[in-house]
């Protein structure tokens, strides 16, 4: 079952996909778009996919918020079967690369099609997604559809988002053509197979086409606030101080230490990071009253989070004893790590060896919707290799070949997963 | 020699004053003003000023930077002799105090009315002085009337200087009628003195009237700039990071250890702060890729100020080693530090005792238009006690007893500078 992935149509596709607004920039090697859901762009590059799902003969529906879904029930499968769906993305970062997102989309839709070309003809419905807000750059919360389709927001709740200009994601979807009927329902699916590009570099210093994700970290956020003392930088003795922003230095380098401990010792792919921080005056010749720091920990397994979490509450309570600031912390977004399918990513080692491409095992630190549609069903995440790791960014580029080939690996996973091995060994 | 200080005109003036840029506050004993040069009431303010000074017969001049002065040539007195001056300020930072510079102002002009009114004459004649923009609210630069004065920025570079609005200088003074003639000359002065608001709690604490300052420290500002590699937070393995914000908290602790460790050894007054970091990109979930630090050094030996630069410049040559971050250092203020007159501070002492007022020596962390006027002639600086020490703020507070006293030692030590005592004991 080697499927004939057609790497001109999947180009032209993410090609046609990339003009939809398009950014000029002056690096020639750059190819950046900016698709914020509910803009123009975004109408046009849903209408693109809609044309393209019906070219294709599959049945499309859109859903209450704006997840677009292509049907295809292939000759003689059981069309009450639960489906097996692949997809991703079609909205940006501004200014980001071509391939996040619209590269798993149309890599969906080329599977269905290689699958028709080669007429093979799977047991089960085959599903082409295209989740709405996955980058959260318009309406602040990322995964959107996907949170909506498996449960984890409500529909209400996300229609009444709001963009910073005042509309809410309902009425913006109206205003598109994008507001439909129900939800979808991936607790009713098969499974969910989504390829993305890599952001990061590990498949490219590895010289391998495919990555096939283990787990996609958990991710917690925390918040930090510290409290000192405003005074004048001249006036002020050092003895006198409650320096806000030197106890914030210690929480930093506190944080670093933890992670690269855990790192170094219980799980490596343990990260924290303290990306965010905010002094307040800021001005040199005061000094600091108060400093905000925004905290990022992920890791594949839990618990090395929970150890990392700790030891900034250890480092705060110290902080408050030794420098007499006073702290908060919350945390305001914890989600655990998210085990990807076994069942699927057999399926993609497979159908990598059929196709004769080289993969590689790895864990995803990055969130994607496969994390959200996990909770309620079997999901795999595939990556294909990102050109020094560069994404969110015009330079973001994945090589044609590389796209194929990785599309050619979904293909055969989700040929096998919608029963397709089987039929076709009925054949012979 | 004991002048007739007249509080309640003191304190009918610097309430006058107040009006000047009012703010209200929900704070009922807060008495905040906002008086930036070149507005209407900063016009109103300098107007009031010249009123004042007419109704207290002196002669009243405006020079080419806008610095108001009020001239009292005493019967006897030799109206060639080089006069003695005594002042400070009218601008305001914004939302700040009533009492940070009208209190040197006023006192200066009420120790010439007492001297009148004790029909005091000296040999010299006596100046009042308000010089422009000393906090540096609106032009950027602070000092910049006495600055101008004394040959440290020349008047063509001052009247250049533009406000966020885009206006210069020049066309500000014109606008509310202070672009005056010729600039004032403090070299040709006998000396100088200047009445302020502590702006700390070393008055306070003691139970002390009147602080008469030995040095006004010298500050030093260094810009530093860290490049690290900004990254995605959960793609990024902590041994592949250039994390510009944890070398960055290595600066801050390293410059609060190095002032800390002269504190403690070398000089006890040395100060440090890291006032000001601004993170980039700033996001919790990206690794930061450059932060810019300003640093304030201060003290009133320059030796030890050397070494904390010298400290930050070991942090920073260490942190490229050991974490392959790129750093600079830029400084764009460097000002030694400024011994006050031991003749004036002496007559000072004397007034003080004279009047019967408990006085303190102490140094200034902060710069006044004195340590400006120290370059080309014999200065001084008192200070009034504040309350909690707080100011460039509403809460600013000085007593109006406390004001008076500062004020009476003023007038004294004015008196006794201008040749006041050696007049009275002709006449006895």
């Amino acid at each position: 079952m080697r499927l004939p992935v057609d790497a001109d149509r999947l180009r032209t596709d993410v090609e046609a996909n990339a003009a939809f607004g398009r950014i000029e920039t002056d690096d020639p090697g750059a190819r950046g778009r900016t698709n914020l859901t509910g803009t123009g762009p975004n109408r046009e590059a849903r209408d693109h996919l809609v044309d393209r799902l019906d070219d294709a003969g599959l049945n499309v529906t859109v859903d209450a918020v704006g997840n677009v879904a292509g049907r295809w029930v292939p000759d003689g499968a059981d069309p009450e079967a639960a489906p097996v769906a692949a997809g991703s993305h079609l909205d940006s970062v501004p200014e980001g690369g071509i391939f996040d997102g619209p590269l798993g989309v149309y890599a969906a839709l080329e599977s269905v099609r290689a699958m028709q070309d080669a007429e093979i003809e799977p047991d089960r419905p085959v599903l082409v997604v295209s989740f709405t807000e996955e980058e959260g750059s318009t309406f602040g919360n990322g995964l959107l559809g996907s949170s909506v389709a498996t449960g984890e927001t409500t529909l209400d709740e996300a229609l009444a988002l709001e963009s910073d200009a005042g509309e809410t994601l309902g009425d913006a979807l109206s205003r598109i053509g994008y507001r439909g009927e129900g939800t979808l329902d991936p607790a009713g699916w098969e499974g969910f197979l989504e390829l993305h590009v890599e952001q990061d570099t590990v498949l490219e210093s590895a010289g391998v086409d495919v990555g096939v994700v283990t787990t996609i970290t958990g991710i917690s956020h925390c918040e930090i606030e510290i409290e000192g003392e405003a005074n004048h930088a001249g006036a002020t003795a050092m003895d006198d101080r409650t320096d806000a922003l030197a106890a914030a230095s210690e929480v930093v380098l506190d944080v670093e230490a933890a992670a690269n401990r855990i790192a170094g010792s219980v799980s490596e792919t343990a990260v924290a990071t303290v990306g965010s921080l905010s002094v307040s005056p800021n001005a040199t010749n005061v000094v600091p009253g108060r400093v905000e720091l925004g905290v990022d920990v992920r890791d594949v397994e839990y618990g090395s989070m929970e150890r990392i979490v700790s030891a900034v509450r250890e480092s705060l309570d110290r902080l408050e004893r030794e420098r007499g600031v006073e702290t908060t912390v919350a945390r305001p977004f914890d989600v655990r790590p998210t085990p990807m399918s076994e069942r699927l990513r057999g399926a993609a080692h497979d159908a990598a060896a059929e196709a004769g491409r080289t993969v590689l095992d790895l864990h995803s630190g990055a969130a994607h919707d496969a994390m959200r549609v996990a909770r309620v069903t079997d999901a795999s995440l595939l990556f294909a290799p990102s050109r020094d790791g560069i994404s969110h960014n015009p330079r973001e580029w994945t090589d044609w070949s590389d796209c194929a080939a990785a599309t050619a690996v979904l293909a055969g996973a989700m040929a096998r997963a919608a029963g397709a091995a089987e039929a076709t060994e009925k054949r012979r």
